[in-house]
């Protein structure tokens, strides 16, 4: 019989940097930087509503921690600390160290110490609560977008809800653009290194994990000012860019969500500093629309019309 | 149509000290206190594993809280900020109310913030991530028990367990010992105070979640000693005392889990000081055992007789 402490012993207790004590106390103990602030943020990913029940388990173990890491990647926050919380039917093995591999893929990249969790028995789901640190006062919030900035995002749009749709059959993909897709679905990237350039350079970002309107929408109603996007310079992959005229495509690269880019405003008159931040990252950073005053997101096609959408983004409950 | 936004506004908003930026935006953004080392735990609390599918959702909103902060106490830290991640079938707006004035209750009586989380739509589950903090090296571990050391608990042990045998039919308990049971498993009351009135003074201190054995175990491994538990010296509810002998209810002592008291241990000599504290808190404090050399738990019996213990106390995965 496999207990929860033989468990954690055996797939969650690599040494990591800056612990006094991880994994196997009452509780984690560490020791945070003088002058940064403290960046908390916790997310579920819960089978059947998140991922299906074949998803690999070593794909949900980088996922699991990929988008939290992306929630601090959108404060400009240095990843540092993580706890993982797993839910599932019984304890199965093979599926835990595929999970903890996916999961320490992640982890070691940005040197982040897993130091602490849970594992219980029910329904499969995983709650991640990711821990980094920003410089004080310096982090980059939703709320202080100003009229007159550009609104630029990396990456490219729609990728993740075009594997989705291809996964529920409503589209057909093939080839590279399937491959590429499916990537950003399972794997995608969060913009960690692009987060801490951005800092003292951009006046608001967020990550796009509801969608591109609906995550615009929330920027715009925490710094209380008006969005307008050029749907034509919102950047897709390149299989897609002679497809934007089509409306399921549309509908993904406006409205799906999970491709953890960041969105965000700078002041004008940044471009040189942005391309440079690009060609150092090897991502692309591009300009879509910008901040105007008023309130809500207006999302304009090549003639300059309102493009009316069906859906608002992904919001949970609805 | 009810969205998470407008769940977290509603239900999970109140203000909270010393936050920077709370629920609201991609991760909370908190300053921690110069000289402190943060405590951090999580715990998960699962429908149909932990709790009832009937159960009260205002205590499961306190109780969910109060496992976490039991964590924080065996470490001696006070609580400071939580993160809250409910998955849920349905948005139910007087579920979530209900919930949220249990989980508030308990937040409010220790000054803790909730400063962030995530509600998703799956089978009901609740992951709690707990944050505080202790003087910089000054936190209880399980690692520093010394040969020679007393053994002490908090309050009354095995009435959580009564109360679980109670409601599967096991036994039968009646008016005020069924009462103080069933608050006992609904409603524990996490030993905050004691925790910080027990650092400089405990050797090392762990919270009774698994079971008094099993936790002692757990005590015994990581310090690399033995402990002796003399069973008559366990406190239980005064209704259950003439009732020691009655092997269901030893086995609730023993073996049952979820009371949330501290086991702690303290160098020999320190009886006056433990009951000033006791006094202070209007808490029993019982001396129940002793660290020996080598390794291992015994419970011996009022004869001095080995006790052998049917099961070794909750274990997830089982």
């Amino acid at each position: 019989m496999t207990t929860e402490f033989e468990l954690i012993d055996r797939y969650f207790s690599r040494p990591g940097g800056n612990v006094k004590l991880g994994v196997g106390d009452d509780a984690a103990l560490i020791e945070t930087t003088s002058g940064k602030d403290l960046v908390v943020t916790t997310d579920t990913l819960v089978c059947g509503t998140h991922f299906l029940s074949d998803a690999k388990p070593g794909k949900l173990g980088y996922k699991a921690l990929a988008v939290n890491l992306s929630d601090l990647a959108a404060m400009g926050a240095c990843p540092r600390w993580g706890l993982l919380a797993i839910t599932m039917p019984a304890a199965d093995d093979q599926w835990l160290l595929d999970f903890s591999k996916g999961f320490y893929e992640l982890a070691e990249r940005h040197e982040l110490a897993l130091i602490g969790g849970d594992t219980t028995r029910g329904p499969l789901s995983i709650t991640v609560t990711a821990l980094g640190e920003v410089a004080s006062g310096k982090a980059l919030k939703r709320s202080q977008a100003r009229v007159g900035d550009e609104l630029w995002v990396s990456g490219q749009i729609g990728s993740a809800a075009l594997a989705l749709r291809h996964l529920r059959g409503e589209l057909r993909l093939k080839g590279k653009a399937l491959d590429t897709c499916m990537a950003r679905l399972e794997a995608p990237t969060p913009r960690v290194e692009l987060g801490c350039e951005l800092i003292g350079l951009a006046t608001s970002a967020i990550d796009l994990s509801d969608g591109l309107v609906a995550d615009a929408r929330h920027l715009s109603s925490c710094s209380n000012v008006g969005i307008e996007i050029s749907y034509m310079n919102v950047p897709s992959i390149s299989e897609m860019v002679h497809l934007k005229g089509d409306l399921v495509v549309r509908d993904a690269v406006l409205s799906g969500g999970d491709d953890y880019e960041l969105l965000f405003t700078v002041p004008a008159g940044n471009s040189l500093q942005l391309d440079a931040i690009s060609a150092r990252l090897g991502l692309a950073l591009t300009r879509i629309g910008q901040i105007v005053s008023g309130e809500g997101v207006r999302v304009l096609d090549h003639s300059g019309g309102v493009i009316t959408l069906a859906s608002g983004g992904y919001e949970h409950f609805v």
